[in-house]
């Protein structure tokens, strides 16, 4: 196989392993900050390697339109061309071009679109996807799919599912085998168990490095996406990692983890930082808030990022109130820092054989909610 | 003195020297980048260390709206509170009511003014402005005084700078003496010679740690201001710092230098930061021009800065299309560390005697222009 992954534990459902890329290793549970345009918003890549980031996701859709993968490969690469030399997931592009573009036309060779940046029409295919996410010298490359809105009627998912596993077939011919190199099939089927199934054996039957779990979090609340997780995760092969894409909310991901997903990503984190929330372990916050205006005390006691050691809530506020360009460098900062703190956190648990204690700890310190003001 | 300077070495009119604050060393001649708000913007303070900056430039009357000197002081100080520990510089205040706020009435006492920001009243004097800069605990402080816009009759030029002689007393008397804080009287007379020699000789008379040259680079040009730069200094006590506030573009500095003058102030570097413009030895380049589109050369050739070490035009002018904040933020740190270096250039020059060379190469390169296209 072209993408080794060990795993080194187990804990009811839940793994501790390790995935070894051409770009280096790593660690999971993962959590991928997302570079959407070729950098991980506000942030200089360096600080998203000091936040414990180990893989960034980069989006095929907004990478394809600007500044093209013709030039990203010109340059070398998107490492090379983004200045981060650590692994780097992308994206097939489907997700965007459902939920960003418009006019779209699906057949059974792939969807034309028209960009949302100027209205350019363009064609993705599963071996289109394939070439781009080559070109741009991604280290997994996420199979070209077509996704669902929530809800959806069951043979509409039924159909849309099918057309994307003949799609998986077809982008697992197009991606080329190289050593550190590696595709991950996407699961579809929305809440539907039998329809996940069968999607799971299609996968299984093509045979991928990794697997993700797709159409989820799209506006089917946590319960419903937590009882799909119940058992979706099991029918993906036990030896490979598991992907649950565009999650989420750090409660989303503890949930996750307990039911055996390997890999997460979403902007949730930067882009909080660009609305003034920020992620603490006793809950999220706003620094807007007015009760901030003159504390003195960190964001939150015992976090490492420059935010917390640095500076001030009462200075943040200020920031935030004068529409500095730092605050939103510092919180997204300070977000990006949090999800890698915890998922450090739940691979520590893993290797301690304390999850347990640590998700009843995470729950009842969320609850608690923010330190009371001065 | 409360505020220690030598002069290690004199060539023509320049000098070589060296400030010696509470908070650290200044090498002069001096480039301040400017914290308008308590924030170089789109800047973290480690980065303007690193590039090279050792001392900053604060708002008195930003700081005073917001977040206002008692919070600050309250949060320990304006280094404490923005995560500078290097020496720091206010203005007085009176450059921004005269140019941001409305509704100005100017008496005697000092000048009643609204707010840009919310329209609320408030009034800064000689008195008030400097209790400001003690509760932000600025290293020096700045006389408050008045400045004319240009071109303004001599009769006005002549009694606002008289008015300005009377605040630069009072504010002298309202300074409180500490080591390694100082204050520095503001010479006026805009570009009238007599005016200028009764400013300084009124500044000399009261005694300050420091002189600087105000009511320039307000649209007089670069010519006329330097009319005024072949005389103004030397009217200035020659073994004290003499500063030209607000200036300027990297021609103006070394121009001025040449002239005696030994410290700078400029938004400059961070403005042209967020408009896409990047200082280099060969002049300016806005990297929003199509021509940069695949140029995979750095932006400036031999520049350490970060987005010159690590990236290629190309990647600037992508994320610039996308308006990225790390395009603001690369470019901020680029200029501030250009200015830097240029300092460091006229500094190393003076050392070793070759400011001829160092200024003729300057001027050669700046006219080359940038590289050929590729």
């Amino acid at each position: 196989m072209a993408l080794k992954f060990e795993i080194l534990k187990k804990s009811g459902k839940s793994r501790l392993g390790k995935l070894y890329t051409k770009h280096g290793e790593v660690n999971t549970p993962a959590f991928m900050p997302v570079g959407t345009c070729g950098t991980v918003k506000a942030m200089m890549p360096e600080s998203v390697a000091l936040a414990g980031a180990e893989i960034l996701l980069g989006n095929t859709y907004h990478l394809m339109l600007r500044p093209g993968a013709d030039l990203v490969e010109k340059m070398g690469g998107l490492h090379k061309f983004m200045n981060w030399d650590k692994p780097i997931l992308t994206d097939s592009g489907g997700f965007q071009v459902m939920s960003l573009s418009s006019l779209r036309k699906i057949s059974e060779e792939g969807v034309e679109f028209k960009s949302h940046v100027d209205g350019k029409k363009f064609f993705l295919s599963p071996e289109e996807s394939i070439k781009i996410q080559h070109k741009l010298d991604s280290n997994i490359t996420m199979a070209f799919d077509e996704c669902t809105p929530y809800p959806s009627p069951y043979e509409k998912c039924a159909s849309s599912m099918k057309l994307s596993m003949r799609w998986a077939e077809r982008s697992k011919k197009a991606f080329v085998d190289r050593n550190g190199y590696g595709i991950f099939g996407i699961q579809q089927g929305n809440v539907f168990k039998d329809l996940r199934e069968q999607s799971a054996e299609a996968l299984r039957k093509i045979g991928f490095d990794g697997y993700a779990i797709g159409g989820l979090a799209i506006g089917e609340g946590q319960e419903k996406m937590f009882e799909v997780l119940d058992y979706a995760p099991s029918m993906l092969p036990e030896d490979k990692p598991r992907y649950l894409m565009g999650v989420g909310r750090p409660d989303d991901i503890v949930g996750a983890v307990l039911r055996g997903v390997d890999m997460f990503d979403c902007v949730m984190p930067t882009r909080s930082g660009r609305t003034s929330q920020a992620f603490t372990k006793y809950g999220t916050i706003n620094i807007r808030n007015a009760r901030h205006r003159q504390d003195p005390r960190p964001l939150e006691e015992g976090c490492d990022c420059p935010l917390c050691t640095h500076y001030s809530r009462a200075y943040i506020h200020h920031l935030q109130k004068c529409q500095e360009v730092l605050a939103v460098m510092l919180l997204s900062w300070h977000n990006v820092r949090y999800y890698e703190r915890l998922m450090q956190g739940i691979r520590e648990a893993l290797a301690k054989d304390t999850l347990d204690d640590f998700v009843s700890e995470f729950y009842a310190n969320q609850q608690k909610g923010d330190i009371e003001p001065l």
